[in-house]
């Protein structure tokens, strides 16, 4: 017992891809280890869009941390909302006190990055906590109750207009996945005229999906048009109030719904941790992850700007988030031991994939295949994602729920929680 | 066409069980329907304590009202909240405007009684809808996490009492469930003295379950008692400020969670509906269903008082609801066709089972079989929910997720959805 109270303490901010993997990995350690996040859970982001087109439930892709530290006894979970770092002091600043640490790892993601429209922040809805997603599903729901009581077209026309801004893998999906839901709702509207729906997607620059090959941007951009999406590339958007999004040119799209998934940045108390952040809020780390200042101070995945040997600060994905964790817990393990030789980060890209909805998907520079399309690129999306979820449970009832919608052409989760008068 | 604008116009107001199944019965008629209801879901209450508890998802028990109907051209569906009845103009008055009827049949429900104890109700949560069932889910979930971080062991103590009021079946299997939630906690919070948390059941009278025989009710307190619940009969709460839980005889609880299942009234614009209402709200029918006053009012359900040949009204329990339905269609076609010998509503009772947590239940009074504990009464108790519950698809999920949490000993619905910092 004397031996424990010299254990070292590794702190770790965030319960995403990369932070339950650090604890993970230090859980076989001698050291102890607190897990901080203000979420009991771990959110599985890449399907945030099934919760908010009302495929998934919340309890499938929100797995509670603590089920993954049953049997580590040396990992604690703390609930908390980080808010700064002392370096000096050696502390995490939360909002339930401090935190001593002896090395210290930010693993807590990004948020949504409004690039600064306060307006569109106020009146759009984000794409990346679960209450969000919930927020859009509940939304796009009621637009639809209400339009079917509401007499003037006008009106009716704006609320069953729906607006994806950002051309990425999410702004995709998101706005693949609405015309299959719309679809489902087509059903059981009778009296609503669905001419009078739409889905856009608006992407400011001339391409979908940077991540993959030109072919494949294009082949993604048919087969949304192919669905009804309304793509709209070399479309910018400067304002939105709630009603009438408003582009560069001038024009305006009446519309109640504006989904905002144009831009990630770090969450925003990682500028308080001591460190220098770029233009997205994400703290530099050197080449060993270390944070400027500190050696023992670390930071990965989203939060992280890590620029060494490559063009552009790495993409905010998981698999960078994961094989960092494995850095910078091999690093921590050498600091401990005294060792003074760090690891260096290289990125290994796994590739890139982004369905496009039922049955469609586009695959890119992955080892197995270098680009797949189509059914066979969508089951192999599909694969991945169930693989990746936590809980063998959540796997069994999502690939239940997929066959069904597969054959059944339903989704049970269209139900709205939140009710306004 | 012109046929089509003398069909009789049917308004059901609450999609319940009852509002469903008349609304599925009047689809086959040549009538035009119109089902209302401030949801777009059908709940299954009888497993709203099952989502409060972390074990099923909202998408499992809340089914969407629309899916019913999609191949039902004549049933409308209108989210609206009732408001009241103008029988002279023989309008129902919504939020969202007036509706027109022909025949009108009120099945809208109940919800929770605190009996005037309006501190009570300010503070303690109800158990009749999905947000009340989250809400409850959230709490205690939240409790946990505050009292780790807790050094105050009178505060820690507070945080980790958890008193249910009520011994019907939903205070019972409320109960049940949170020391089962409980045990899984404790195998995850590894810092925290699980000799500090408790669970109490508090009943006014002398017994629990009062539709079952009395060696069923003592078989349920010893269950109960053996799951770790404090079953404390013959004891009446008097307010509630939520923080110290008072008793009539002067003695307090200390607790930050009272979930109050002690009792149902009608809900509350069935008293601006034209007929006259009972203690509990409930409108008065006459042996036919109809409201005094109309002929072509009905009411039936949880918002309905029968007392005819009986001692007492009829339990607010789904077969009154259901066989109340059938006689309402059957009466209204008769009103319909101009015939006047309407049907007298005889109600059969189909039994009583309450659950008691994993593996242990009790049946009394089916057809089958006269009394039924332990695992064959939970069996019974399973299958009959699983068939009952809407949508093959949910079938299928509860199914595996019972059968999951039976043999692995965990719950994945244990996410916090709304944070408090």
């Amino acid at each position: 017992m004397q031996q424990n109270q010299k254990k070292p303490r590794i702190v770790i901010v965030g319960a995403g891809f990369g932070g339950v993997k650090l604890a993970k990995l230090f859980a076989k350690e001698n050291v102890d280890v607190l897990l901080v996040d203000r979420h009991n859970f771990q959110l599985f982001q890449p399907l945030l869009y099934q919760v908010s087109t009302a495929v998934l439930s919340t309890d499938e892709i929100a797995y509670p941390v603590r089920a993954f530290f049953r049997k580590s006894r040396n990992v604690e979970f703390f609930m908390a909302k980080a808010e700064g770092v002392d370096q000096a002091r050696k502390v995490l600043l939360t909002n339930h006190g401090e935190i001593a640490y002896d090395y210290l790892i930010l693993a807590a993601g990004a948020t949504t990055n409004y690039f600064g429209m306060q307006e569109v922040e106020a009146h759009s809805y984000g794409m990346k906590t679960l209450q969000e997603a919930l927020h859009i599903r509940n939304h796009v729901l009621h637009m639809f109750e209400r339009a079917n009581k509401e007499t003037d077209p006008e009106v009716r026309r704006r609320m069953l207009t729906f607006v994806v801004v950002g051309g990425g893998p999410t702004g995709i999906e998101e706005s693949g996945a609405l015309t299959e839901l719309f679809g489902i709702q087509q059903k059981e509207f009778h009296n609503l005229d669905f001419s009078e729906v739409s889905v856009k997607l608006i992407e400011a620059t001339a391409n979908v999906l940077p991540m993959v090959a030109p072919n494949l941007r294009e082949h993604a951009v048919k087969v949304l048009r192919k669905k009804g999406v309304d793509v709209m590339l070399n479309t910018q958007v400067v304002g939105y109030d709630g009603n009438d999004l408003k582009l560069k040119d001038g024009t305006t799209i009446p519309t109640q719904t504006v989904i905002w998934a144009a831009g990630v940045k770090a969450v925003p108390f990682i500028k308080d941790c001591g460190g220098e952040v770029d233009r997205g809020g994400r703290i530099i780390v050197n080449e060993k992850l270390q944070v400027e200042g500190s050696d023992c101070v670390f930071a990965i995945g989203d939060c992280a700007h890590y620029q060494h040997g490559t063009e552009r600060p790495l993409p905010t994905v998981a698999p960078v988030a994961m094989q960092q964790a494995q850095t910078a817990h091999d690093n921590i393990m050498k600091l401990i031991q005294g060792q003074q030789d760090l690891a260096t980060f290289h990125y290994k890209d796994l590739g890139a994939m982004a369905t496009i909805g039922r049955g469609e998907a586009v695959v890119d520079k992955t080892k197995i295949n270098p680009q797949m399309t189509g059914f066979i690129a969508w089951c192999a999306w599909m694969f991945v994602h169930l693989l990746r979820l936590a809980g063998a449970h959540a796997n069994f009832t999502v690939a239940i729920k997929w066959t069904w919608n597969l054959f059944s052409g339903t989704r049970l989760g269209r139900i709205i929680t939140n009710i306004k008068d």
